[in-house]
């Protein structure tokens, strides 16, 4: 049965920095949705000693290694040859890809450079893997280690051509191979305004380790979780909504999402589902808001506009602020960020708006209003209402928390609950 | 001496696929510049036998190990323990330690859950890496593996807490251990505007590959590249300064700065040196250029407003577009999007505008005007000019590559340049 598998990922790019290593974590994804358990991935540069290192390894600790990289046609390209060596197989010239690689340059009018039949050459009884997109085919090959089979699968690194060998290859051959006994689910829950320990607290307050595995992930000023159960599929899958159910008794409006989406596209689906359209006025996080909200498709349906009133003079001329207000309290003020809230409200006939002003630092703060000060704000048809919060951190961080908070308002009002609870969950 | 390095990424989030891991990248190119090879990426999730795998492959290949991730509070966090046991020390509570994390929370106002003390313990003789920014500090430790010597070094997996600690404590740390006689000294040139491989073939036609060892990046859109020189300190300074010289005199004005910095704080600068105000009115870009600009302290000195008119009606209203413009020729066209900068520069009462007005997608392509189309205009006393950009990608992909070229014209306008020229460079 295969369960374990290891993700090798190889290249002097990935060990040099010059890249992000994405198909590392696109493969992990896969394997993990349709049960496999990744139990680690290795990356080594082109060096022979060190990939036989990493392959060895690799092969010593799962049932499957899925490998990416090294199958190009230079001479640093080294994984056929490694895998070959390591499985005791002579390499075989396959005419069939030798024929198929050189109909790929004809198509595009280029000479084959001869060292791309190199990319013909496979470990003896490997089953090749077409790569509908690129010269370099894959392969599987499956070597015997301390009495267990081990599969390995070569893919090459360039994503694009790494994915469609995934998707119509690799992963419907991993579910075949798996039919039938126990199945791994997972659920995500999304929270706002819960620290990490606390929301820990919480959560093992009402699930014990032998019922789910739960696994944090925080990924500022967004936390989420997500719960895997293991078993036979009926009982796993009634076993996991009874424990989802717990969940939301417990953390309730902490939650704003279960599954893979942000505070963005919920706040779009609820306006979108209320028919409420919505303005917002911004200070201190200078257009983030709209940006974020901007980045929803669809997002034109509910959204009329956004004004980034940075100075003054704009917070008067197209908000409507008063300009005694801000001679008397400021523009970080109660006073000024209701009016602005109201402004963009009245001046993009809207339903519903939200605003912003506050010092995002590095500079400008005083002992009255030192650097974090935010005041936000949301106007509507049934409600003015504005709160003061003191936030840490630096400018950036400052201005994503409170355009969460502001966002996470938006999503409160649109389900009629109380906004001064936002960031403030207690134990 | 210190050569061989090991990076060791922990947690769920990586083996399931749910984030990619930037910090090996960040750290291995980190590394890189201070010339460390590293020679394994070792990712494992939070399952004690597995860390103890990863902790004792990384001792037996490397002569310092970094590590990041499972510092946090939580009980899926065993970096720590893993650590003290493999070093067969001892864990010692360090009251300093605690006392900084109760101060944290004091500082915010809150209470400190109990669990966040087990971030105060630390194996016994490890030195500790303050955190500046969160709760869990990193630690040094030196063991013993096979005579040799080999340096743990454990920082937290958070990358907004991980990088200053690099930087701050780790790199100076290391750069000390490896003082000597040769020196490597690099320099970063950033882009905007050539495609990779244009900028491959120009780099290349004036540096030969013995001179400096050049590394490409690209972090679309912009492609940055780094020369690095080695060699005795006087001699490589030179040299470097005269590499340069040639980089500059062959790329010119697509090369919109030297060093680690952004296009949006090269544009701060410029409007600040030449004393002028900017105001934005952006339609497709849905505040992303406001969001940009603002990302830099002191930006409210020269960034008036930023119009996100999404809507037409706000698009008349608030920058005063003719109705009559819309009706004939639609929000993406020049009238309009000329007409949002000059009234975006009117109310603000701002030096320049810059408008964006264009389809993301993925709905709302027709035939003459698909998916991609962004009109971009640029308005100040003495010119009016828009152009027609067809760009592809997906939605975020499109709101970026816009920013950016707006972005680029307010350069290019500040520094007296061809707004046409952007994005256009030829061989």
């Amino acid at each position: 049965m295969i369960e374990r598998a290891v993700i090798l990922s190889t290249g002097d790019e990935l060990t040099t920095g010059r890249i992000v290593d994405t198909n590392a974590s696109y493969i992990a994804d896969q394997l993990n949705q349709i049960g496999l358990e990744v139990v680690a991935v290795l990356t080594v540069g082109d060096v022979p000693q060190r990939l036989e290192w990493a392959w060895r390894n690799a092969i010593a600790l799962a049932d499957v290694v899925i490998s990416t990289g090294g199958l190009g046609p230079t001479t640093d390209d080294l994984t056929t040859e490694t895998v070959a060596s390591i499985a005791g197989r002579p390499l075989i010239f396959s005419e069939e890809v030798a024929n198929h690689i050189r109909a790929f340059f004809e198509r595009r009018g280029r000479q084959m450079p001869e060292n791309n039949l190199k990319q013909a050459r496979f470990p003896q009884g490997a089953e090749i893997i077409p790569n509908p997109i690129g010269t370099a085919p894959g392969f599987r090959l499956e070597v015997s280690h301390e009495q267990r089979t081990v599969h390995l699968i070569v893919l090459p690194g360039v994503p694009r051509e790494m994915k469609p060998m995934m998707e119509q290859c690799v992963l419907p051959w991993l579910k075949a191979q798996r039919q039938g006994a126990t199945v791994t689910i997972t659920r995500t829950f999304q929270t706002f305004g819960i620290t990490e320990s606390a929301l820990d607290e919480a959560v093992m307050q009402v699930i014990s380790p032998d019922e789910a595995r739960v696994s944090f992930r925080a990924s500022f000023p967004e936390i989420s979780f997500r719960l895997t159960v293991r078993g036979e599929p009926q009982t796993a899958a009634r076993k996991l909504e009874e424990l989802s159910e717990r969940i939301r008794q417990r953390l309730g409006e902490y939650i704003y999402a279960e599954g893979e989406t942000s505070m963005e596209a919920v706040v779009g689906e609820l306006l979108t589902r209320r028919g409420l359209t919505l303005a917002v006025a911004e200070s201190c996080t200078g257009g983030l808001i709209g940006h974020r909200l901007t980045n929803i498709p669809g997002s034109s349906r509910y959204l009329k506009a956004d004004f980034v009133t940075y100075s003054n003079s704009a917070k008067i001329q197209t908000l409507g602020v008063n300009p005694t207000t801000l001679e008397r309290y400021g523009a970080v003020s109660e006073q000024c960020v209701k009016e602005m809230a109201a402004g963009a409200r009245h001046n993009a006939h809207a339903d519903v708006a939200v605003a912003t002003s506050g010092i995002a630092g590095p500079d400008g703060g005083t002992p009255e209003k030192p650097v974090g000060t935010v005041w936000i704000a949301l106007d509507a048809n049934d409600m003015s209402f504005a709160r003061r919060y003191q936030l840490s951190g630096d400018r950036g961080w400052i201005k994503l928390l409170a355009s969460q908070i502001a966002l996470d308002w938006i999503r409160r009002y649109a389900l009629g609950l109380p906004l001064d609870r936002s960031l403030a969950f207690r134990r």
